[in-house]
Formats: structure tokens, C-alpha cells, sequence
């Protein structure tokens, strides 16, 4: 009896998407038109990286940008033969994308207990304001997405919502402050870039990282590597069916994986919890032989750790989730049945609502109850410390 | 008994190390300095793509330019405790790199009875020649590649060696002419570049280049994608180790597998085989399980065939090979046990020179006499149709 009515299912990965009043809600109003917030196009405006904008679409501007909707965030509800690059307005989504009481209904209505909150317009890792050059704008801009998801989202039902939390990125001094702030309003983890030196940020081999790496481990918070939050994508041809980016974006999950573990960044911080958001689970047992083999033959020219095997770091400071991989569900053993997690992925083009619960009971049917257990609900709360139980909390 | 005695090992990716006398053997006097050559350097001399080189080393010049040896192309026979980025001279190699009676000594020393022959300085694909501007003399100087391969490398063991030509890859016509002749000279596959469109070339998915496949369909020629070839590396910090880019380097071959599974090229030419060199097989049941997956959910959107499974595209008109991939052989039926080939990579640091039979073997340990005799040599066989019995070789 596998996914037994008694455990919840628990996801790591699932996107909020902002309201229009997000900012303006909580920031000065002396900032006018500089803070984040939506407009109806007319037609053929200009886009900060080239092109024209078509008429009657939601986007967002910030600074004097504009910066359009991309629709496959918010699809949940639609039949696949409904998929597109839109929605191009709010009304066009279900209010569950942008409502965490109409969001919850869902969650009821799928049978996911908890999620996460990761960010839309910020990008996964808050990359977003790197934009625009005005950086106390900025900060205020990210702590104001920090405080809507503690205070607005997740307040609308602390149960059920994993609080995930975004730095000021170009500043570390800044990025450690509000890791310590967050961590006191009850943030469970960290939404971090999957590859910062693609995102024009010193790389995990610099050493630049290490204060917010301390931090993190000293309030006991994951870092949560979304695949695309580098804002880089596989390469592929430009002119493939988005359906290869969509199959490879995996890849980069790898490129992550494979980059943190020949880093220093385990061997200083060997607490220091990394989840590979939406990376998938069915490539591990192959990566990690390679990985292993690699380090076992060109260790003697490269500055890598010589002692410490990578699948031993992968196994105790990596954690992976999937929402459709059978191949995987069966390498589970091999994978590590104490760092696999779920996720809905709600509302991206990859979830499986309203049928989440359904998808993922598919999964499990040969799996024992323990593991189902563990992988449906238990290693999700543990990795989150959710609900966090030193602090008495249901 | 697994790899038994009769079972001779058929190796599908091997590489040439052109030695300095390719080109000037061949080509007219009248192109002078501006053929491929090699000289030592003195210090200091600036590279084409910036930087200075050292002196004491063997470099190529074609055209005016300089281009360096990379060393990790030739360290069969070394300790891995003696791997580097070197060796800078001829004089630091096995002769087995360059000389082709001496290869066919390391290849008994090893157990390997027959190997490919992919080129060093024209780029896997062939890709250096779109370098400089003389068309003319690139073109003459893919004609003497592919000359040097049939006339001098295989012809010191036709049974040994299976020949690999390269294209004029900037000209369809003469690419198809080029087909044509080698074919006729016994080539039985084509170096082709496993991502067009990142080397600057257009894509699989424009029609460019259908004479092309419909040639290498008529000569029975397969394609041969071998990663890296496309020039582009897989996205990871600049300052990692290289062992990073090295585990990674398979993430290509599954880039170049999805664009291809999503592109026409196979509903146009169903006949075409397309080797995925170096590749890896451990990952292929996770990718085909996605890329069905994502076909299934996002086909309604994107113009791709609507009809035909990826995978079962993957099962008839896909390649894969291994060197050391434990988990992807206990894989072998998802894979397809009649799809899988050995490759040796002499002289490559991947390689397990002198010792490749053993290391096979140890692969075959648990597999079946029919299915090892299939993935050892009986599958590479049918691929390169090697020997060719509708000609009556041995």
C-alpha cells in the first residue's frame, strides 16, 4: 500500500507568481514608476533586450524596463493540448498562481500538503536585480520579495507553505544580513543562482561565496539551485522546438552538481545543504560513477580535493527531487533514499495538477512504504526543517 | 565466458595524430608556409585567439596562424599520476599517436582488433578548416586529410583501421562531391560536427543540410557526432578544474541526441545513422523517458512530428558507445543491447591503454556471450559495415 493516505506529500519545487502590487504594496512611494509593477501594453513597445512587445499583454517594468510575462510559468489547469508560450495576462491564469488562499484550494484539490515558494519575476536565485544600476533600489526590492512571501504568502497558511528567501547577490556584506534577518522570520531556505559565474558573478572556486555560505549553514538553511537561474541555457540550435531546451534543462542541473563538487565549497563548509531544484533524479547513478572515475584518473594535475571521493559529497551535502522519472524511481537505492524529494512543480508547464497526487502515487507503486514515505513527505521536511520542531511549531 | 577469445573488440572512436608532414605531402609547393605545418616555438609568439605561447614547443601554423598541440590528445601510455595538460612535442608521445604500423602494435598490446580514425588538428568534425579565408586551399587541404587517412593510415592495416572522412563543411556541394569520392575509396563514416549551428554553420532543423544526409544515406555512410566537435563546452564556472568540463562533456552528446530526435532530420532520411562518439550510455533510459515525456505533454505547440516517439526514433536511427560505464551496462536492454559499441579513445586520456581489453572485459563480466559478442564487436560492425561483404573483404 504504497503513499498511504497518512503521509503527505510534501514539494521543494513549485513558483510563486507576484501580484502586481507586490512593491508598491511595501515600498516608498518616492520611488515611483522605478518599483516593479505591470502594465497593459499597446503594441510595439521596445525591449530592453531587443524586439517588440504585441498589444494587450501584462508585463512588468522596473527601472524604466520592460520585462514580458513568460507563460509557461503559470499554465497549471490547462489541458496539454492548451500549452503555449502564454498566458500574456493575469486574467488568463488561474488565481492559484498569484492567490496562496486560491493556491491552497488547489493544493487541496491535487493532494500536496506543503510547497515551496520560489520566485517568478526576481528569477529563481533573485538574479533579476542585477538589473538596472540603482543597487539600494534593489536591496529594497529583494527584501521587499522576502517580506511578501513571509508576511502576504505563506502567512495565508503557515502549514502549508515553505517560506524560500533571495539575496541582494552583488553584495555579499547585504546577502548575509538578510540571510540572518530572514532566518529570524521563519525562512526554511535559500532560492541561490545555480551557476553564479554565468550570471556575471565570481564563480564557487573564488572563495567570494564563503560569508554566505557560513551563514547559511549557521541558520541551517539550504541552498536551492533552480535549473535556468543562472539565466544560461543548454546549447542547443536556436532555431529547436522549445522542447529541447525543456528536455535539457536537466543538463544544467548536472553542470551544477558536477561544478559544486569539484569546488572547495563542500570541503570548507561540509554542512552546507544543497538542493538541485527540478534537476531530476533518473541521471545520478550514471553522473556520479563518471564523476568519481574523472576524479580518480586527473585528480593529479587538477587543485580538486585528492581524499575525498565526489559521490561521497554528493551523498552528504546534495539533495535531488523528480516529478515524472520511473527510470529513476527504480535507481533509487543508488540515488540515496534519504536525499530524494518530490515536487509539483505548481503552476509550470511540468506539474502534473490537478492529478499531482495521482502522478506521484504511480511512482511509488513497487516502492515499500518506508521509502514512499521518506521520499513523499519526510526527507522534504527534514531538509527544510519544516515544520521546525525546536521551535515548537505543529 | 563473457568476451571470449574469438570476440574480437571493434572500437568505434579513436583518434589520429596527424604527424607534421600531412599536408606538405600532398598539397602543391605553391601554397608554401600557408599549409598545415609544424614548428617549435621560441616564446612569446601570440596566438590567434590571445595569449603568448612558451618555447621548446610543437605547434601547428596553417594560413598565418598558430595553433597548439593539446597534450591530453596523446597520453596513452602514461601513469595518471604523469597526466597534464601536456605533451608539447612530438618527441613526448608514443609514436602509436602519429604512426600508424606503430598503432596497430598498441592496439595488439591491448586486445583492440580494429579502430576509427578521428582527426586531431581539423577538429573532430572538421571544423578547424572554416578558419582563414582561402576556401580553395581549405578545401584541398579536406582533401588531403581524408587522402592521408584512406591512402597512408588505413592502408598500413585495412583490416585494422576503419576510415573516418571529414567535410568541406562550408560548402554543401563540394561537401556532397567529397562524400561521393571517399566513398568510392572506402570510407565508412563521416566526422561530422555534432552541433552545427554552435560552430556558426545552420542548423538541423533549416533543410542546409539535406543533400548532405541524403549522400551519407545513398554511400551508407553514418554520421559520427563526436562531443566537443561543435567547439562549444559545457556551461560551467571558467575557473573549475578541467575534470569539471571532462565529466560534463557527455551532456553534449545528449544536447546533440534531443536536437536531433526534435529536429526533421530523421523524418526526412530514416535511413541515416548517426553515431553519438564518446558519448556515454548510463544516461540514455533517463533522457529518452523525459524527452517521450516532454514530447508527449508539449508536441502541441512546437512543430515537431506529432506521430513518432522520440525514442523510437532514437532505437533506429541512433549510435551509442561506452569505455567505462558500469551502471549503462546494467542498462543495456533499456539502451538497446543491438545500438551499444565499444570505443578504445587511444590516445585520449579517457583511454584505458594498455589495458583495454581488461577493462572491457570487466564490463562483460555479468553480460551474456550473444550480447557481449554484439557490443564488442558484432554492432560496430554492422555500423561501419566493416568489412564490407557485399565486397568481399576478409
Amino acid at each position: 500500500m504504497p503513499l498511504q493516505d497518512h503521509m503527505k506529500l510534501v514539494s521543494v519545487d513549485d513558483h510563486v507568481i507576484e501580484h502586481p502590487e507586490v512593491w508598491r504594496d511595501r515600498l516608498p512611494k518616492s520611488f515611483g514608476d522605478r518599483l516593479p509593477h505591470v502594465v497593459r501594453t499597446t503594441g510595439g513597445e521596445s525591449l530592453a533586450g531587443g524586439g517588440e512587445l504585441l498589444p494587450e499583454r501584462d508585463v512588468w517594468v522596473y527601472d524604466g524596463d520592460i520585462y514580458p510575462q513568460i507563460g509557461l510559468n503559470a499554465v497549471a489547469g490547462k489541458k496539454w493540448e492548451d500549452f503555449g508560450i502564454d498566458p500574456y495576462r493575469f486574467s488568463e491564469m488561474r488565481p492559484g498562481c498569484y492567490d496562496p488562499a486560491e493556491r491552497v484550494k488547489d493544493m487541496d484539490t491535487e493532494g500536496v500538503w506543503a510547497q515551496t515558494t520560489f520566485p517568478s519575476l526576481p528569477g529563481f536565485g533573485g538574479r533579476f536585480f542585477l538589473n538596472g544600476s540603482d543597487r539600494e533600489l534593489a536591496l529594497q526590492c529583494v527584501q521587499a520579495w522576502n517580506d511578501f512571501i513571509i508576511d502576504e504568502w505563506c502567512a495565508a497558511a503557515p502549514e502549508r507553505f515553505i517560506p524560500l528567501m533571495i539575496l541582494p547577490v552583488w553584495d555579499i556584506e547585504r546577502s548575509v544580513a538578510e540571510i540572518g534577518r530572514m532566518a529570524g522570520k521563519g525562512a526554511r531556505g535559500i532560492s541561490f543562482i545555480e551557476n553564479p559565474a554565468a550570471a556575471g558573478l565570481p564563480s564557487w572556486h573564488t572563495g567570494h561565496w564563503d560569508s554566505v555560505f557560513a551563514a547559511a549553514v549557521e541558520t541551517e538553511l539550504p541552498l536551492c539551485m533552480h535549473f535556468g537561474s543562472s539565466g544560461s541555457m543548454p546549447s542547443v540550435s536556436k532555431d529547436a522546438p522549445f522542447t529541447t531546451a525543456i528536455v535539457l534543462s536537466n543538463t544544467s542541473s548536472m553542470a551544477t552538481c558536477v561544478d559544486l563538487l569539484f569546488s572547495p565549497v563542500f570541503h570548507r563548509f561540509p554542512k552546507l545543504q544543497v538542493a538541485l531544484s527540478e534537476g531530476g533524479i533518473g541521471w545520478v547513478p550514471w553522473l556520479l560513477e563518471r564523476t568519481d572515475h574523472i576524479w580518480q584518473r586527473h585528480r593529479h594535475y587538477n587543485d580538486i580535493d585528492f581524499d575525498t571521493r565526489p559521490s561521497e559529497l554528493f551523498r552528504r551535502n546534495i539533495w535531488t527531487c523528480f516529478i515524472d522519472d520511473r527510470h529513476g524511481m527504480g535507481l533509487r537505492e543508488s540515488i540515496g533514499i534519504d536525499r530524494i524529494t518530490w515536487e509539483s512543480d505548481y503552476p509550470h508547464a511540468d506539474s502534473n495538477f490537478p492529478h499531482s497526487r495521482k502522478a506521484a502515487a504511480e511512482h511509488f507503486a513497487d516502492v515499500p512504504d518506508d521509502e514512499t514515505h521518506k521520499i513523499a513527505e519526510l526527507n522534504a521536511r527534514r531538509l527544510f526543517r519544516f515544520p521546525d520542531n525546536t521551535k515548537g511549531a505543529a
